[in-house]
Formats: structure tokens, C-alpha cells, sequence
């Protein structure tokens, strides 16, 4: 077994450390994080004026509060929503696409990682009344990681769902608001939403492609699973080392990290083979 | 190991076998699968008429004929369109209930089994253009089996997935002609898709219901699967046989229906060690 550590891009292997460097911005963003503003704030980013003004408190109230009331149910609601928006939007704009496509195409920006960047764009974080301790770290971090991966990271950055849950929450209010109009919903959030993933700039989980590319040129992946020696995975492609990924906190991120590292490697070590 | 045999009401052993009586009824119903009909006569049952006729032709093609169009891509938009609707009806109806709850609500009414009994009760099933040979026994043995659980069966018939997928297809294509208006679908669906599961008349599923069950009483459970000798499942508790299942199409059947039979079985059983 050749070992191919020189040809390799390790930059998945350190993320999450490098996102612990404190800079001015990140301590002037820790001071808001624990300051819960106005939500009168809120209705002018979103454009949009609550006749139920309690509606606008329960989305912005996390359940670790333990408050009567909390944002679980506004989040189911909004979900529900945003999916239908995605569907109609996309069956409308792709009629020729497959319910296949239209699903993955749908996912991609619906999910956490997607929702998750929408809040912390327009700064709806700052607004969040919740007791979760570990939050405000996560956030900066995830904050420094995305930058690398500007409409979607495809499963190798740690995204606070709490924040997710945020934007959902806001969605359910603004249509229980609204009387229940998905017309409306779309107006207030379109643009919010933007960059909204499209048929060009739709990506594949990096272990998917990963096991496609290899399977079209007939080579044999392995993953190795190291995450509880040493939080990483190795990825072997025909018995060659061909990649690494890291996570400290879930090994799943480790496992996609060391498919997108091998995916960044493999195509120099096929052009090194082929010459 | 004791058995328990003579206790038990091994009901659900011979589902398929008894559908497969013929009877006057279902000759008849034979006869109108094969013969597609004029689709003016669904917009009658539907009490909505189409501005563009093309969508409700559309919702009636299945994949199986081979057609430029087919209804899955309606069928995609129908299934968002009937979550995000009884996410509301709920969400309105039951303003105590948590998400998980909610979930669990939605998801018995929006499910396949729930679906398919809608399109058999208004005989949509009789318009549908598809090149599946085997589907018209499939939704006469349904058609069968479901008298026995009017509501729902929780995993112990076979759902012919092409009558729930109709209708889902049918609410795609009346969301898509009325404009994208989510009231008129309720409007013209409410009804249809009665009876509703609702919070008194939901039912768990039988495999979750008796490892909840034995998990109070500290009774050990476990199945034994016989499936590929002779298309069934034992079920044992704390060593003693309590029930049996059996399918011959779908193993997760006959897993289910052993499920119930325990289920059916072991309050009897409970009772006389009581004793």
C-alpha cells in the first residue's frame, strides 16, 4: 500500500480549530448574541408588519427557555410551508424535471444547512430568547466555516439547528399570520431566501459522488473509520490513501470531510496515473 | 417453552388467501378496471371543474403507459400540497398538541394506506390509464382486506402504492389549475378524504404498540422470522408463543400482522396468569 500523503489537500482536517480564532467582528457578534433586541427589528427586515404580535415572540422563543410557550409548533408549520413553496416554485421553472431531481433540488434548500445560513445572513440569531450555552459558539463557528462554501456546504460543516429552526418558525408565523396565504409567505421570504440553489448550482453529497465517480472508472473505496482514535476517517480508493476528513464533534461530518478531501485529491492522482 | 396455542386468534394468517374469494361483486368490479372512462365523470365526483383539462388527463396517466406525461410530477406536487393542508387543519384543531404528536397525526392521513382507501371509496381507481397487469387484483384484494380496519390498518394490508399516488396526483393537479390556491384544494378535498384520523382515532402502529406494552410490564419480546420457510413471523413473549403473521407478498406484513395477533392475544394471555 503507497501512501500519497504528499499529493494530498488536507483542508478538511483543521476546520473546526481554525473557526476558534477570535477576531474583533466575532466578539462584537457575542455581545449581541446575549442582548435580545426589539422585534420590532425584525418586521422591518422582513418586511412585513404582524397583526398578531405574539405570533412574531413564539417564533423567536426557543424551547429551552421553558417558557409556556416556544417555537416547536411554528417550525412544524413553517416547514410544511416552505416545502410547498420550493415545489411549486421549481415544478413551475423545471418542467422538465424529473420528481427525482425536483426532490434533491427541493432538499437542498430546505434543510439546515441551507436555513441555517438565511439567519444568520439577515442577523435573525441575534433575536433568539434561548438558554442552549453552547449556542452562541456554534453559531460563530458555523459563521467562519460556511464562508468557504458560499450556497451550501453538502454535509461538512456543523450547522446549529436551532437556527434552521428559527427561520422556520418565522415562516409559520408570517403564513398563520397572513390568514394562511402561501402567496404572501413568498412574497415576504423570496428574496430573504436568496441564494436559492437552482438546477446549475445544485451540488452531490461528496460520499455519493464520491462512490459514483469510482464506480464509473471500476475502483473500490474504503473508508476507515478512525473517528474514536483520533475524530478522522481515511478514505482508500484501489488500497491507495487517497484522502482525510476531521470532525471533533460528529463523525458524520468527519466521514463526508474525508469524501470531499478525496474527491479534491483523486482527480490529480488519476491524471498522475494516466501520464 | 409452553405453547399457547389454543389461545390464539390467528386472524391475520390467511388475509391474502380469504381476498381471493371471487364473488359477483368483484367480477363486476374486474370488468370496469379494464374499461377507462370518460373523465368528465371525475369531475362530478370531484365537484370541480377543470379550467385546463389537460392536468386532470395527466393525473390520470400512470408511468406503466409508457406516455410523454405521466402524473409524478403532479403526484409530487399533490403530496406537498395535502402535508402543508392538514398541518393547518391541525395546527388549528388541536392547539395543545406538540409537534411530534402533530406528526404522528399527518402522517396516518397523508400515508398510502389512507390515500388508497380514498381513491377506492370514490372509485377513482376506475379511471386510471396504466399498463400494471397485476394491479387490478392488487386493489381487489384491497379492496377486500380493508373492510376489516375502516380507518386505517397500520401496516396490515398490502397498499396498491398506485391508488394512493392518484390521489395525490388528482390534489397536484386542482392545486396547479386553481391557480396554486391552497383553499380551493381543501375545499374540493376535505370531504373526500373523510374519515379523517384524528387524535381519538389514531392507533398505533401494532409492532411499536407491543414493545411499548411489554417494555411496562418488563415482559421480554422477540420475533422470530420464518418468513423464507414459510411467509410467517412468531412472535414470543418472555419464552412463551404469542402470535403469528403471515404474508406471502411482503415480509414487513407478516411482521405486522404477527405483531397484532400478540397484540390480540396477550391481553388473554396476561389475564390468566393473573388468575
Amino acid at each position: 500500500m503507497k501512501s500519497l500523503e504528499p499529493l494530498l489537500n488536507l483542508q478538511h482536517l483543521c476546520v473546526n480549530e481554525k473557526a476558534n480564532d477570535s477576531s474583533v467582528e466575532s466578539t462584537k457578534k457575542t455581545e449581541s448574541f446575549t442582548t435580545p433586541l426589539s422585534l420590532d427589528e425584525v418586521e422591518v427586515i422582513l418586511g412585513y408588519e404582524f397583526k398578531n404580535k405574539q405570533l412574531l415572540e413564539e417564533a423567536f422563543t426557543d424551547a429551552s427557555l421553558g417558557e409556556d410557550f416556544s417555537n416547536e409548533r411554528l417550525e412544524y408549520v413553517g416547514d410544511s410551508v416552505l416545502n410547498l413553496l420550493f415545489t411549486k416554485d421549481q415544478y413551475f421553472e423545471y418542467p422538465d424535471l424529473s420528481p427525482g431531481v425536483l426532490t434533491r433540488l427541493r432538499a437542498a434548500n430546505v434543510d439546515s444547512d441551507k436555513l441555517a445560513r438565511v439567519a444568520v445572513k439577515h442577523g435573525f440569531h441575534r433575536f433568539l430568547r434561548h438558554k442552549k450555552p453552547l449556542l452562541e459558539d456554534q453559531i460563530r463557528q458555523f459563521s467562519e466555516e460556511i464562508r468557504r462554501y458560499p450556497l451550501h456546504s453538502n454535509g461538512l460543516v456543523d450547522v446549529p439547528k436551532a437556527l434552521a429552526d428559527l427561520v422556520e418558525s418565522i415562516i409559520g408565523a408570517v403564513f398563520i399570520d397572513s390568514n394562511s396565504s402561501i402567496d404572501i409567505v413568498w412574497k415576504v421570504f423570496k428574496d430573504l431566501l436568496e441564494p436559492i440553489i437552482r438546477r446549475e448550482t445544485l451540488r452531490i453529497h461528496p460520499v455519493t459522488q464520491l462512490y459514483e465517480m469510482c464506480q464509473k472508472k471500476n475502483l473500490k473505496v474504503k473508508f476507515v473509520d478512525l473517528w474514536k482514535e483520533s475524530t478522522t476517517f481515511d478514505v482508500f480508493v484501489d488500497d491507495q490513501f487517497v484522502g482525510r476528513g476531521s470532525c471533533r464533534l460528529k463523525k458524520e461530518i468527519a466521514h463526508n470531510r474525508a469524501a470531499k478531501d478525496a474527491l479534491d485529491n483523486i482527480v490529480r492522482i488519476l491524471d498522475k496515473k494516466d501520464t
